[in-house]
Formats: structure tokens, C-alpha cells, sequence
């Protein structure tokens, strides 16, 4: 159904501007995406958004109007309003001329066909957005699985967190667990766990990895609990050469998630 | 000198807050840095901040009272006061316990001696600071000399990118030039500029490169201008598995020079 919404305290607008608190998006198991970019890369991966709100005003994109048709073929919201109130959904001056709500993509671990990607990201007390949604877009580059969140992290629905994504939120498979039911999971099957970590000589271009490879990076501060260094496979560091003991979360996951990747694209005729 | 500062209207207070903003820290040419491991990496990197800030009455760390004996014994304000003016000046809630107040840290193209680093690495229009501090991290950690910023970028003094640098801002070398300017510098000595693009065949991993290289990335939304990415030596691109076509620009940043750290790995004995 389309509509015309011109007033600030339409329920519909305070609605989705709570969408921008956890504790809402959790009650709702909806979230935002801001912008046409996020909102085509969700419809090539195969998703429309609920409801998608739009400038009414300033002649829209075609591409806007192509997934508006779309998400009211489906049976969603076709909300058309002004750049005042998409500011107010969006908490920005300037905000994108289109907003998408959308359902909340968990998946349970135990539905995980862990054979269908050589790789599958595990966070632990990620606390960035920032890093969050671009450890997801590493995943999307590498042909990861998805990414397994295990105790307390930032959420990946957060608005930060999906800008951050460019998208690939709607291309990687999400799951969160506690430790020991990952552990419980993970050694259910097949599957290599590679933490990455400060107390080891093992140069992380020496061994040679193993698909489903599972890659450990931990909180941004802190890094991996010991007990959880401890029951990963293999345990390798990356080469410091300066002062700085360590790289940034996400900057850590890309260059072991292309180390493995390289050593994928040696190991076969496939690319 | 050693001064308790009780007043939120101490000018002291006011010139340190007003370097938050970027026209202030220009004018006075100093920045901020925030909490005990930045100033102490600074310090194990030789620089000592002019003046510091701590928190008089929580008993502070030795690390921060050696810290103000040596900012003392260089002439600079050693400034004890309260946790509510310690948050004023941060803008925090929970401030960091200490804080410096540095000098700005530019250096002249005309004076960097490019074969002192085998890598130096070049931003263009680059505008986020946690990504521009985060560069600098990485180039502490592959042993690079220093970065290049070109055209428009965010302030790499900003509190933001002081804090994702952790520190790395004291060993880096940097600098800043139009493109033209730096195109005659580069063109003036040896160095191969390589560009990560998207129209370009190359794989990153198959060139050999050579010191000293000099890697260019662009703005986090437009990549490199045409005319930028034709001056290069190179072109590279990175594997692209999944429906994005690009990384982060920090995460390719990274990438791309632990594959030129690799390569001089490969090539000599020493690691």
C-alpha cells in the first residue's frame, strides 16, 4: 500500500525512528537500511525491505521506484514523505532520500551448513559497528559463509553497523551464540578454528589452512580470552614491524581472511 | 610547571577543549591525545606532550606521573584537576584519565628521505578519521615510513584519528601536498606508485614490487580520480568473491601492504 505521510507524530514515524534503538529493533525484529545503495545490493542479494520510505518530493530514482513496486507486489509499505521527516527517521541533516525497514536476519547455528563456504568469520565482544559491518563486507569480498558473533558484541543491525556493511549484511549468513555452544557446534564437524594472537611464533603465512576455515578475531581491546586461545586449532600472528603490537580488528580479519583466500586460489585451477 | 586546575572557566580549560576543533588546532598548531597508552607509545616514541592533563585525585598511574616528571623537565604545564573537567575536555561521559596536548606533527614533502622505508602510503580525499587513523596503524605495523595525504582529507590530528591510530600518528612521518606537487616530488627520485582500482586485470599478488613503493588509495565512496589512477605505475585489484566490488579502504590499505611486507619477506633473510 502506498501513502503520503506529512505528519512528525505519525505513529508510523515514530515507529521506525525507534528502530534506531536496540531494544526496539530486538522487540520488533525489524531494522533500518539508509540509502539506495544498500537498499539495491538487499534486492540483488534477494531481499526487499517491509517497507521502504521515500522523497516524495524530489523526483526519485528509478531504481527507487522499481524496489518501491516490488515491496508493494509483496505486500509491504510504499511510504512517500518529506526530506524533513527522513531526516528526523534518519538523526541526520542531510539524510538519504530513501530508507528500507527490514526483518531482522538471524540464523540459528544448528541451520548452518558449515560445507557451503571455506570460510566462516567468528567475532568475539566485537564492540565497533564500525569494524562489524566491515568484517562483513570482508566476508562478502573473500566468499566467506557468514559471521558467528559470540558474546557480548556490537549489534550488526545497528544503522552504523549496516552502513558500514555496504550491503553485505544481506549476503552473509548471521548467527550469534555463547562460547560453549559454538565450541560444541564447532567440533561437531569438520572445521579448522584460527585464532589470531599475540602469544605464539607461528608466522600466519606458514601453515597451510583447511577448508571450513573457521577465523577468530577478538575484542578490539582485549583480544581473545586465553581459554579461547586455547582451544583454537592453530594460533598465528601476523609480522609487527613497528611499535604497535597489534592491528585493528577488522584490518587483522582482511589480511588473514585474503591469506586463506590466496592460498585457496594456489590450490586450485578455480579462481 | 605544576598547576590544579578547579575552574571550568580556567582559559587553560577553554584552549584545551577549543582543540577539539580542527580551525583551533590549525591556529595553534597542537592537538589532543587521550588516555595512558597513546601518551606512553608517544613517549617510547620520542615525542612528550607540552602540556598534561590528569586526574589529581584518583591516585594516578606511575606510567602517568613519570610522564608529567619528564613534560615537567622540559618546561611543559603539568595540570592535575578533576574528573568533570577531564570530561569537558575530552566531550566524554567516562573520560580517559589523562590527556596530552601535543604539537602538530607535519613534515615537508622536500624533506622526507624516501629511501628510509621501503613503503610509504599515499591518501586521496580519504574522509573518515577512524580510517585514516587506522592507516596509520597499519603502516607502523608494515614498516613504513610515513603518509602521504593528498587533497581534501580529514584532519589526521582530530581526536577520532589520534585514537584509532593508537599511537601509531608518533611513528609515522606525515605530510601533506596537492597531487601535482607530489607527482614532481615522486617523479624527482626513485619510487613505483601503485593504485588498487577496479578497471585493471592485475591481480595484486602477481607483480613483484619494488622499494620504494609508494601505495595510493582513495576516497572511502569515489576510489581514485581517472587522471589519479592513470599517473600510476601499476594498477592492481584485489580478488572480489562475493557481490561487493570493494573493500574497505582502510582493510585494502592493509591488504595491499602485508602483500608488499610478504614480498620483502620472501626476498631477503631478514624478517
Amino acid at each position: 500500500m502506498t501513502r503520503d505521510i506529512t505528519g512528525f507524530s505519525n505513529p508510523l514515524v515514530k515507529a521506525t525512528r525507534a528502530l534506531r534503538d536496540k531494544k526496539s529493533r530486538r522487540a520488533n525484529g525489524l531494522f533500518l537500511a539508509e540509502g539506495l545503495r544498500i537498499l539495491t545490493e538487499a534486492r540483488d542479494a534477494g531481499t526487499l525491505p517491509r517497507a521502504i520510505w521515500y522523497n516524495g518530493a524530489d523526483s526519485p530514482h528509478p531504481l527507487t521506484l522499481e524496489i518501491a513496486r516490488e515491496v508493494e507486489a509483496t505486500g509491504g509499505n510504499v511510504l512517500t514523505t518529506s526530506s524533513e521527516i527522513l531526516a528526523k527517521l534518519s538523526g541526520k541533516d542531510n539524510p538519504q532520500a530513501v530508507l528500507g525497514v527490514y526483518a531482522e536476519r538471524w540464523t540459528d547455528l544448528a541451520e548452518i551448513d558449515r560445507t557451503t563456504a571455506p570460510l566462516w568469520i567468528v567475532v568475539q565482544a566485537l564492540r565497533d559497528p564500525g569494524n562489524l559491518g566491515t568484517i562483513l563486507r570482508i566476508g562478502d569480498a573473500v566468499g566467506a559463509g557468514g559471521l558467528i558473533l559470540i558474546d557480548d558484541c556490537t549489534d550488526p543491525f545497528s544503522v552504523e553497523a549496516v552502513r558500514a556493511s555496504m550491503g553485505a549484511l544481506f549476503t552473509q549468513v548471521i548467527a550469534q551464540a555463547r562460547w560453549g555452544e559454538f565450541i560444541a557446534w564447532l567440533r561437531a564437524g569438520p572445521g579448522q578454528l584460527i585464532g589470531t594472537c599475540l602469544n605464539t611464533a607461528l608466522d600466519y603465512q606458514e601453515p597451510r589452512y583447511a577448508a571450513p576455515a573457521f577465523l577468530l578475531i577478538g575484542n578490539e581491546a582485549q583480544g581473545l580470552p586465553a581459554a579461547y586461545e586455547s582451544e583454537c586449532d592453530l594460533r598465528v600472528k601476523m609480522p609487527m614491524m613497528g611499535r604497535a603490537d597489534s592491528l585493528n580488528a577488522a584490518v587483522a580479519c582482511g589480511v588473514m581472511a585474503y591469506e586463506l583466500l590466496n592460498q585457496r586460489r594456489k590450490s586450485t585451477t578455480l579462481c
